[in-house]
């Protein structure tokens, strides 16, 4: 093995079902990942060496340096200058620039804007002294959402009129953006991957479908989309990530509009919507990124047939009902149950779309209806 | 959650590569893998919680009353006193008879013949005196092998005369069994799996090649092979696993000479002739064994494509040149090289044959000729 490069140490800065999910793929490339995060008990930590320390905790950036080679996150929503000195000590990747830019709405619409690509009309709201000026560019209605730590539909207001939304600037009463309302035929999401040399892969769409601002529902690849639809979301995806020498996977939500694809939302990261990856494409989002920041080759990004994923959400259905499912995989991830939480995920692959129906067809009653839905 | 039962605590005995897959799978069903392994570090600690003890340590059985729900192997060579022992504090899956079977060949070609299952003629050679009553069996020449402890070719010796027979038991100076040479045009196996319920299932067959003794590259479904070939190895295994009463995976290796499939060996757990499954069947051995040892509904079997499987023997080549390789699903283990070691495998799938040899032909240059040659 004298030509076999040591194996290296990755370490995760996250605790969630995302590094839990890269880590079992890292092991399978011989990567013995390690997972940071601040609490006790994390799903993260369940095949990986767990560090249960704090981003900012003073001890965590020595240990670092002796334990780990590479690090990555899979959390957008993380203590910006901590990440920074870590990254300082072992290599980061993606960069703390595509951390930092994630992390706050604001910069992130601004730095979209700057790329030249579409996107809703925003403006910043500091408190309800800007509603004014930031309806004068979005008009109504809009939403207000928080500029840091807003995941899954949390620190968002619609609003309707000018009174709700300077009511909702006092109640949110943090940095927020408005954003106008567009109209849209239906939200996609591009995964795309950058690897240590620049090169740029991504899966095929996926279109994705919320419930209570959560993704519920991902079908891949998106039904009726085309390679040229494909080839315009990948180039948003690459521009981006070019601008940002984003290394790993990266993920654009975007909102078709017939038209055009507005840009959502950047994730600097592996994303719920490419959950499908792990059977349905010959490479998974997680075994991607971990190639990329490792430095190593880009594995191919092709879909094996038509697949599509459901969250579960807040409750799960009995295992026992879901393994019956003829060909569905499960995807837990030792969490407590908690209303909207996601405590895992189940993937259905079939040839063609008409297959998937069929295999819908026999889920649980109560992933049925959205499942059938999406697919409709 | 209320609906949803506990997760059930695994506890495997063995700490190679197959207990390390198994871990992976059993995590994605939130079911918490345990590793019991001599060693101070084994592949199959990577991702469970380790108990590195002796299997027949004092402690162990109150350990694993403690801390397991159910108890499996994943490998025959095990003491058989010391696990029936355990077995009966925590429900063992396989059985205890499974074990004690096929840890012994003389007793596994017994249950064999007993099951009326064509197998080459054998006999027992517990010295160089049985020699001449065991070759009125076989005839010459024939294979001497270890009753237990032999595996991957060791612990065997070809005869060719009355007199290497006689050396070749002095030599091995253990109790063996002497077998008759068949003629088989090539070898296959099924990988089958038993539910708790008694619900049998089998993926497709693969056909295997060796190296110096030890399986080298697998391709299922075995080319040209029919459904009526595979409902023949089916029944085969199911005979056996009734008679085992046995839960969870059990291969069995076969010669199949163009008239009849004899059975070669039987192994009581997951093994290297279904690594394909992992990306090539709709459910993998590793998830379907985890599955039946938990009372959980078994998976579907089916393959995905057509999939060839190459052991990485001895050493590696560079992670960078097998990663290079469009579509190459790479599984490391974690493990030091040395000669003739099982350090890893890699899947190649495609639609169909032809797709297969096109996959293979960009593996570097080390795997591609025995990889070519058994696609063939």
């Amino acid at each position: 093995m004298s030509d076999h490069a040591p194996s290296p140490r990755l370490a995760i800065l996250g605790g969630g079902q995302l590094g839990r999910m890269m880590a079992f793929d890292a092991h399978r490339l011989d990567i013995a990942p390690i997972v940071v995060a601040p609490q006790e008990a994390a799903p993260g930590f369940a095949a990986a060496k767990p560090i249960p320390l704090d981003f900012d905790d003073a001890a965590l950036g020595a240990r670092l340096e002796a334990e780990a080679d590479v690090l990555t996150y899979e959390v957008e929503h993380l203590p910006v200058e901590a990440v920074r000195a870590l990254g300082e000590r072992v290599p980061l990747r993606p960069g703390i620039r595509s951390l930092e830019i994630t992390g706050d709405r604001l910069l992130e619409k601004q730095f979209i804007a700057s790329c030249g690509l579409p996107l809703a009309p925003f403006a910043p709201v500091d408190g309800p002294e800007d509603v004014d000026a930031a309806l004068a560019v979005t008009g109504l209605p809009a939403i207000l959402k928080t500029r840091r730590h807003g995941y899954d539909g949390k620190g968002q207001r619609r609003v309707s009129t000018r009174e709700e939304a300077e009511a909702a600037a006092r109640e949110l009463a943090v940095p927020s953006v408005l954003e106008g309302f567009v109209t849209f035929e239906r939200e996609l999401s591009v995964v795309a991957v950058r690897g240590l040399d620049g090169e740029v892969r991504s899966w095929p769409l996926a279109e994705n479908t919320h419930r209570d601002g959560i993704l519920h529902v991902s079908v891949a690849p998106a039904p009726g989309t085309d390679g040229a639809l494909h080839a315009r979301a990948e180039a948003k995806a690459k521009r981006l990530m070019e601008e940002l020498d984003h290394v790993g996977v990266l993920t654009v939500e975007l909102f078709d509009t017939g038209e055009q694809l507005l840009l959502n939302e950047i994730a600097p990261r592996v994303h719920n919507s490419g959950h499908w990856t792990l059977e349905g494409a010959v490479t998974s989002q997680f075994e991607n990124h971990v190639r990329a920041v490792c430095g190593l080759p880009l594995g191919d990004t092709a879909a094996r047939g038509a697949s599509v994923m459901i969250n579960l959400l807040g409750e799960l259905p009995p295992r026992e009902a879901l393994l019956a499912v003829p060909g569905l995989h499960l995807h837990l991830y030792g969490k407590a149950p908690r209303p909207g939480r996601k405590l895992g995920h189940a993937t259905l692959c079939a040839d063609d779309m008409g297959g998937l129906r069929e295999a819908a067809a026999r889920l649980p009653e109560a992933l049925r209806a959205p499942t059938l839905a999406a697919l409709a």
